[in-house]
């Protein structure tokens, strides 16, 4: 199943993090910026360009070292459906140097659109008869406040593709507790019971190394709840976002993974985009920038977590 | 605000439904295909050319009727980057035909990743300088499991650009109650509290008529819930969906309008998109016989409505 191709990867690599591709044109070197606009004008297509050779730079650079990406589909969508077709060209390139690709769009809806969604993201498109991949991702976000039927329709593409799919369960933002937090009657909270309910949904797609293809967001910015839900959900692997530039560090997210040093990977967004930025090296060296910073946090976060073996 | 646009346009059509267009091929007519295909092959470009011809088609006949459509992004998306131009061009042309469009996207994020969402869909787009709507509709459905900060970023750009979001409250689907009628401690429910949190957001966007820029989907196939919100939500606009395909008749929703036949929209997309087949009448007439099914929908909420004031 899908996350034992991830977790595949992450043993092979010795390196459990994941770097998010969430572009904006101010985190790309103007020199990218200049030949894009020069080509297609200051437009969406050149904003869309810009976004997809800065993308395949640091695709480059990083693909030997880190095994996944994340792009976020919230920034491809901003550049209109041009920013959206980077997005897919982002998704194929990375799956051809050999990265797990997890797209970013929390989607979630009714089980007959939520079966448009899974198709769309993790699927395979009939027009009439002809079988393509729209967009073919790895795995993809989802946000489960609807319920099961609008999780089902994903477990059965994740089966028949080798996909997976994140649901959210304690983001990693300032308010996430407004609703995520509330008590139930029972002494548990919203979130515990989304957690139970991803072990739940995972039955259905079970795997080789204990971790079923439903996994849970769960945020390095609450390690006490990343420590709980690492407790309580055995068979459920953990995407945690908020290691980085949102403040969790490496001895927030160390209590993500099991005694074997998996069961989780980390994610970076702009830590590892704008690590150019923040060196303040020359924005040509840009990529070697953001691989310098994948590194530093895979060294990191393996003084913590220690060997990770199958 | 934007709910007023949309208020004004209910009254003056006496018309408070919107159209779904969520197209999959299934339900286009053949002669539209066989033109797309011909021309692009049996390709995401061919199906994306094929959706937009059909949705052209239905924007005519009903602008003149109904005063709102309600792409639903999923459906896009299915068909790739191809299907998402699609969306922006739909949401165009109907908007050129004076309709309020809403795209149901159901978008959730962090802050941050939500100003992008909130940018790509409501907003305009800087590229360096020159400011470009993406996909520029007139209100968005969101979903609000991150709390406070995931919608923030929303507010602004709703305020600054007379925009609306619709949040989740009370989906229409049979599994909707697994998470959002959970009993929180003090007797209310997930949906309940999700409720409050919109009344609150929107006093951040007040209107002319009372009901502020954000709304909140509720389902026409939860009646009795429908009545209770209503009563409660004083300032909220509700979108109704699940009316037709889904179960949901004039009875469940007329709960779901204030005294003066105001404060809701209600949803049909497979009804009007496939009332054709229904009809069983030949497809070119497909167009006209969503207007039919329309003017029948208009006619049968109406009938327990009233006549909607200012």
């Amino acid at each position: 199943m899908a996350f034992d191709r991830l977790i595949e990867k992450i043993v092979e690599k010795q390196n459990p993090t994941v770097a998010g591709l969430d572009p904006k044109l101010d985190y790309i070197p103007s020199y990218i910026k200049e030949e894009a606009f020069a080509k297609y004008g200051k437009t969406l297509e050149g904003a869309a360009e810009a976004l997809l050779v800065y993308n395949k730079g640091l695709i480059d650079a990083l693909c030997d070292v880190v095994p996944a990406i994340k792009p976020q589909a919230a920034y491809y969508e901003m550049y209109g459906w041009q920013g959206v077709k980077t997005l897919a060209e982002t998704i194929r390139y990375a799956q051809s140097k050999g990265m797990f690709v997890i797209t970013d769009g929390k989607r979630n809806d009714i089980g007959s659109t939520m079966e448009a969604y899974a198709t769309a993201h993790l699927g395979t498109t009939d027009v009439e008869g002809e079988k393509i991949d729209a967009f073919g991702s790895d795995a993809l976000t989802v946000n489960g406040y609807l319920g099961t039927d609008g999780i089902a329709p994903l477990l059965d593409i994740c089966k028949k593709g080798d996909k997976g799919i994140f649901v959210l369960v304690k983001t990693s933002n300032p308010s996430s507790g407004e609703l995520q937090n509330l008590e139930l009657e029972g002494s548990e909270t919203v979130y515990h019971r989304m957690g139970k309910m991803c072990e739940e949904w995972g039955e259905e797609l079970p795997s080789k190394y204990g971790y079923s293809g439903v996994g849970a967001v769960v945020g390095a910015t609450y390690p006490e709840q990343l420590k709980e839900l690492r407790e309580q959900l055995k068979t459920t692997f953990f995407l945690v976002p908020g290691y980085g530039a949102q403040g969790g560090g490496a001895n927030d997210v160390k209590y993500a993974f099991d005694e074997n040093g998996i069961g989780a990977i980390i994610n970076s967004s702009r830590g590892i985009m704008c690590a150019w930025k923040k060196e303040g090296c020359d924005e040509r060296d840009y990529a070697q920038a953001a691989l310098r910073e994948a590194i530093r946090m895979r060294d990191d976060i393996k003084s913590v977590v220690g060997e990770m073996k199958l």
